[in-house]
Parts: C-alpha cells; structure tokens; sequence
C-alpha cells in the first residue's frame, strides 16, 4: 500500500522515481526504523516494472545509508534514520487514578523479599501441584474436544459453559444448598467473582464488614473499591460476636448500613479455623437481623472431613437471597485455570452476567468446558480423597512442629494448608529477616488485618514442603525467636 | 461435627438423647431442609454407642415427620420443617450501582430479538470454527503439557506466560514496532485489556476521542466508566481529519483535556476501512502536537494481505510512549480461550500488572501456553494463509452482492470479516424487522453510533455463511428495502 499511490512518469529513470518515494516516505516517518522492505521481485511485480529498477533504486539508498540488508533476511530501513516522531513522553504517573495506585501499594509481590534457590517457603498456600492427575486432566482434555469440537474454542455464554454451571448447581445442593431460586456466574477465581460482586453493588466510600484479620486479596478489593472496612476480631476463640453485636449496633445508630459481609468460614485464611454451625447460624441470623448481605467465601471448604456435618452457609438461606456464596476450586485444584463461581440470586445473576461481558465477555470456554469432563467423571471425588489424607498428614505433623518448637501465644488452624501462629510480643517482620538469613521465609500476618494490628503474628503453609523441610524451617523459626531473648 | 457437641448422659434412653438432639439442631435450623444425615453405622461409630440406639432414634423421628428414609440413598431431613429463615429478601435493585446499570442497559445480547433455527444470520463477525485447526490444537496442548507438567496448572504470573510475551513481543518487532522500550501484560482478550487501561488511568467525566461508529464494545466500557465520548466521524473518506481538529481545537479552548485517543485503524469495526499509511502518521502526529496518548485496536489487523506495508500506528511511536497498543487474535483465532495484550511502555506495564492481578490474578496459564505452542509451531502462519484466502473470496463475493441487490448510499468495507451499508434513508431497524419475519438478520448500524446517527446504517458479517446464503439474505435485504418504496 506504501507504493500504490506512487505514479511513475516517463521523464525520469525509473529507479530515481522509486528511490525518491522511499526516501520521502521514510522521511515523512511512514516506514518506521527498522522494518521491512518488499523484496526486489514483490515490488517488481507490484509496479510492474523491471526487477533490475528495483534493484538500482535498493542499492542507490544502501549507499546513502538509508537502508541495509541482512542476507537471507531481507532489506530493512535503517536505524540511525531519525524520523520526525522523537521524544513524545506521556507521563502516565500523572494519568494515574486513585485505584491504580492502591493496587499497586497493595501488592505485596513487588514488596517481597527475593527468591533464593536454598529457601524453604512456607510462604505459599498454594497446592502441590505434584499432586494433580495430569492423565485424567488430559483424557478430560481430549474427550471434550473429540465431544464438542471447534465449539468450546469459539465465543461462549457470558454466564458459563451451561454443564459445569448445571454440575457446580447440583454440587451446592449435595452441600445442603437450596438452589431452586438460585443460579450461577462462571468467573475468573474467587477474585474476580467478588470484584464483580462490590463493583456492582458498592459505591465508594460504602461500609463492609469482614473478619479481622480477612483474605489479604480480599482487603486488597476492598480499598481497591474506596470501601470502608469494618474488622471484627478474631482470635484463640473464633469470631469475636460480642464486638460484631456492638459494631452493628453503633453503626446502625450513626445511620450507616454496611452493603455486605464478607466471610471465610471453612479454614479461614490466614487463621486456618473452621466456624461451627451454630456460630455459622448465629452469623446469619445476626446478618438476616440487620438486612446486611453476606458474602461467604468457599475457600478450601472441599478439604472439610468426609465425615464433616457443617454446611455452608449458604444451606442456611434456603428460598431467601440473602447470602451471595462465591466458590472455586482453585485452591486445591489447577488454580492455573482460574475458574470460580457465584451461586446467588437468579436475577442478580442476570444482572452481573451483564457486568461480566462488559468487562471481559466470558471465562475460558475450553478450561470450563476441560474442568468440566474432570469433575464429572468421578476423577475429583478421588483427587480430593487423596489430598484430604496428603495435606491432613502434614498438618498434623506442621501442627506438633510448630508447638514443639516454636514459643507461642496461641496457635490457630484445623487443617487445610496452613497454621497461624500468635507469637509473644515477637515482631514477626524482624523475625522473617532473620529467618531470611537462615533460608527459611514464611507470610508476616499483619498483611492479613484491616487495622494495624498482627504484627505478632505469622502464617505457615506447608503445602509444597516435605516432611524433613517443615520440620527444618519450623526447627530454625523457633531457634530464630529464642535469639531474640539472648 | 453436628454431633461433636453431644454429650451424653447416663441417665436417659441414648436413642431419646440423639433423638433430641437432631430435633434441637433442626429447629436451630442447624441442619437445613433435604439434607442427608450420617448413615445409623457412621453415627454409632463416631458416638461410640450401639446402632441400635441411632436406628430406633431415626424411627422415632421418621413417625414424627422430622426426618424421611430414601431407599438407597440415605436419611434426610423433612422438607416441611420450617426453619427460621423465611423471608430475608435482599433489594439488590437498590443497591446497584451506575456501572451494573450501564452494564445492563447496553448489554445488547439482553435485547436481540429471538433466535430462530432456519435464520440466515449477517450478525456474528466472529469467526468461522470450522475452520480452526482442531489437530493443531490438540498437537500444541499435549506438547506443552508434556513438556511443562502441573507448572501450567497450578499459579502463575499476571503479566503472563513468559514464554508468550516473548512470542508476541517478536511478533510486534516484525509490524515494524521498536519494542526496546516497550513490554506486554496478557489480558482476558482485547476486552480486558481496554478496561485495565481506561480504569487506570480515567476518572469518571474525563474525555476520550473515538472514531464515529466505533466498536460497541468499546463504547460500552466508556459509558461504564462514565467517560465523555467525543465522536469523530468516519465516512466514505474515512476519518473526518477537519472535524479531528476543530474538537481538538475547541476542546483545549474550553481548557479539556481527553485522556485518551482509541482508534481501530484497521478492518474498523464496525466500517470494514483500513486507514492508509498516510492517515496513520497523520492522527499519530496530531495526538503527539496535542500530548493525547492513543489506545490503538489492533483488530484483525492479521487479516491485511501478506505483501501490504501498512504498519500499526504502534510502529510510529518508536523510543516513545504514546501508544497503547491492544492486540487479540481472538478475533480469527479461538475466541474461547479469551487472550489478548496489551503493548506499551514497559513502566505503564509493570503498573497495569498489579490491576490485573488486583482484579483476576491472571490470565489461564493453561491457555496461554497451549496458544504459545500453537503460535510457535507454524501452525498459525498456515491457519492465516487458510483463512485470508477463504475470507477473502467471501468478502469479495458478498460485496458483489451487496453492490448487485441492496440499493444504498455508500458500501465501505475493504476485506475482513464484514461489510458496512449506508442505506437511502431507510431505518435499519425497521428493515430489520421486515428481513427477520423472511428469515436473515444482521446488525443495524445504530449500535456502533456515539451518538443519535447510523439508523440508516447496517453491518454485514459473512464469516460463518455459505456462498449461497450469502448471495440468498443478501437479496432478501435487498428486496425488503425495495418493499419500502411499493
């Protein structure tokens, strides 16, 4: 397209005529540095004219250093030309607004210590990946392409692939959940779930209540979406209700009505506890009580015991719609997948589906499609006895490590892949630079509070370590906090 | 653990103690409606009494009604128990927000008229699955998984798969694009990555320049964001440059300054037009005189024919940072998986980073290293050789036929995989409302409009039809305008 606008005359050479248009096209800065020509033979053809013009012209503007060629490769604008577009610097800090900036402040993967090879991490609650059944992944893989085809590789439904949405609905049901005025969003993992569900139902400056400490990515949304955050302790004994009735009571005095309440009740990160039922019941009756929302995050609920009676709390809002339970497996299972859920309301479903294909039309209809043919074909149910038994035993022996060595306030956790330990008036940063030291590196727990508190406290997450690795890192934790005293 | 908090007595019949107690748990509404008990064997055991005592207790409760027996599946709790929870209604209308509103309002999938199976359908521009190269696929996805295992199953990074990055950054040095200076954050699709940047860097009622129509999905984020849009008009001569500057001019006269520029320079959605070399440098130098960074749509841009010389806009901004690019081979290219990338200054990269991560940690790890392979393995330069050739007979063949049957003002469209029309004042909803009841649909112009024009514009999309239907709606269309007249 460069040359079809160049009209050859009949006065002068022909190679001058083309020499001259690629040199003011170069000029004008319509062919940028570096880029490609069109070999000899294309761009004879293309003018029609004889290759041997073409050629002349090519080799009149190498020598005039306009152009280069790179044998094999072609000929090319050269670099040193100094086109009309230099030095146009946006600043975009200046551009930035106040979301951005949280973001950025927030996240505490530019404010980590650097990765060394030698350190034992209980950084991470991510799963052993060494876990996962890559051949039943596969198999899962190739039956639903065989099955659908070209289908699942083409634009989807906003709302989800209608089968996985059709299993996760009968999966909340087989915990106890009432799902006959209830539907389901396939989002991009917990996170986006809930920051679809706050962006459309908040405004900025809107109260929420969470425990405290709370889901550090959570928090991150939170003041991500200018929200106001209300903490409500928790501690040795759970959920502090005492404060919560107290926190209720004052705001609804000062005439502020909090738009959610945002929970964690299976192995709650970072305290790893698991809310029981009365207390759950208790929660939700108190929220019923004030018309407040919750917000009940699934995490790690799959690792609950088999034999476990406790339901979600979710179970409890039958044909109500006051509970907004958002799920995802990715905590145990392929996180790499990024696949969660929303089970609500049937019409606030269909309203932020709408909210969804604004902001990025679906998710990923070959991994729903992919997870799908996995969870249906029994190969879950197996993974996640697997695992109970993997992560049960290293928590348990986590768990005996932690009070044999490390002098502690209380130690929290019931499972799932982590433990949280209360220290004694021991600064859990000033630790973490010792432990650094000594190649051993685990999560500070005041990221995971809403107020300026935790500083004494840490999170351990075992879930990647070895037997020998937790016992070694937990070993050289507790000798770091008795060098404290000395 | 319903039963953890049992103790039993010496004094009472054990069958009445657990009979009472599931009673109590029931009316807590601990337990919810349908919910499967322990099995009389599970019970025993875990209370360490005789089974008996459950089973009597289980009858007990069953001649109550309180619980029921399902042959072969198990003991569940009565659904006429009427637990607490009647009644909590949330108004979730109340508390939405303007965006979930905006969202829903211009979500146009909300307001399509309904589907019928023997429609000949001009609405879709996506592409054509059949001829997605399923073998390719497959190939790429079980390479990737042998070679890298659960690591792209399990968390990975926001910015993307390495792997990826490095891919695409290649790819835009090779349009021509100096990268030195640039890097790239993969989205869920150009979607995503126009609602990371716009939700960064925008305020509510700050300005953007767009072209007039424009691609309704950009249109959409804008209002979502609450953006003012200045429209600037495309034509049968393309972009209207006269009235570019007279709103640049009038806009920094009254002391605005818009954020952005978005502009789709190639196949432009909704027109079909490829914006000449010459145009490109000339928006690129007006953006730069008036220091408004552009936000460039690289859609379909791998479409333009193999020996053309038109670059991205991109490739003008050199050592510069005024260009965002946002690339998608979603478009041609397995719109499934959801990917695509945002291209610009390396700073602004690392700052968008932590949105994505903010909003949805990150783009499928799965998906992106399966496209890695797919792309890297050559098999994507023969699917677009494929593709250009089948979609480009179709383009050719259709305008033939647009040019032949429908009467209009000005045809636009120059490839790609759809085709513009300005009618002679015919309302294109209107007419869309007679062709359906005849059994062809298309996409009424008025949609891609920023403002009250285009009711007498429509868009054509052929990529998924047949030669026949194509030549059959086509005339369809036409002859319903021509009924317009009788």
């Amino acid at each position: 397209m460069l040359f079809s606008n160049l009209k050859l005359n009949n006065k002068d050479p022909i190679y001058i005529q083309i020499k001259n248009h690629i040199e003011i096209m170069i000029s004008k800065g319509l062919i940028p540095d570096n880029s490609k020509l069109p070999s000899t033979r294309e761009l004879s053809q293309f003018l029609n004219v004889s290759r041997n013009s073409i050629i002349s012209a090519y080799e009149e503007l190498k020598a005039d250093g306009v152009i280069y060629s790179v044998y094999g490769k072609g000929t090319f604008v050269n670099h040193k030309n100094e086109s009309v577009n230099k030095s146009w610097n946006v600043d975009f800090n200046c551009l930035e607004n106040e979301q951005i900036k949280i973001a950025n402040d927030m996240d505490i993967v530019k404010s980590e210590i650097p990765w060394r090879d030698d350190l034992i991490s209980f950084k991470s609650i991510a799963p052993n990946g060494a876990l996962f059944d890559i051949d039943e992944f596969k198999k899962a893989f190739l039956n639903r392409i065989s099955l659908e085809g070209h289908k699942i590789l083409n634009y989807g439904y906003a709302k989800g692939y209608k089968p996985l949405i059709d299993y996760l609905l009968s999966y909340m049901n087989s915990k106890g959940v009432d799902t006959s005025n209830k539907d389901i969003l396939i989002t991009n993992g917990f996170t986006e779930g809930l920051e679809i569900i706050l962006s459309s139902f908040t405004e900025k400056d809107d109260y929420i209540i969470c425990e405290n400490p709370t889901h550090n990515t959570a928090k991150k949304i939170f003041k991500f979406l200018g929200l106001n955050i209300v903490g409500i302790d928790i501690d040795n004994d759970g959920l502090n209700f005492n404060m919560l009735e107290e926190k209720l009571d004052f705001l609804e005095k000062k005439g502020i009505k909090p738009k959610f309440a945002y929970i964690t009740p299976s192995y709650h990160n970072p305290t790893g506890m698991v809310m029981d039922p009365e207390n759950r019941y208790r929660f939700y009756k108190l929220m019923k009580k004030y018309n407040i929302p919750i917000i009940e995050d699934g995490f790690n609920e799959e690792l609950l015991y088999s034999s476990s009676h406790i339901f979600p709390i979710a179970s409890l809002d039958n044909l109500n719609n006051g509970v907004v339970y958002i799920g995802s497996f990715s905590k145990i299972l392929f996180p790499g997948l990024r696949i969660g859920w929303i089970l609500c309301d049937k019409s606030v479903i269909s309203r932020i589906e709408s909210v969804k294909r604004c902001k990025s039309i679906h998710v990923s209809f070959l991994d729903q499609a992919v997870l799908y043919d996995y969870l249906s074909s029994g190969a879950f149910e197996k993974y996640v006895k697997k695992i109970k038994k993997f992560y049960g035993e290293k928590f348990n022996y986590a768990y005996e490590c932690v009070k044999k060595y490390i002098p502690n306030e209380y130690i929290l956790g019931e499972g799932g892949l982590h433990i949280f330990i209360k220290l004694k008036n021991i600064n859990s940063r000033k630790l973490l630079e010792k432990c650094y030291d000594k190649g051993v590196i685990f999560m500070p727990g005041d990221i995971f509070y809403v107020n300026e508190k935790g500083e004494d406290t840490l999170r351990l997450g075992f879930s990647r370590l070895s037997f020998e690795e937790i016992e070694k890192g937990i070993k050289i934790i507790g000798d770091s906090i008795n060098s404290f005293h000395n």
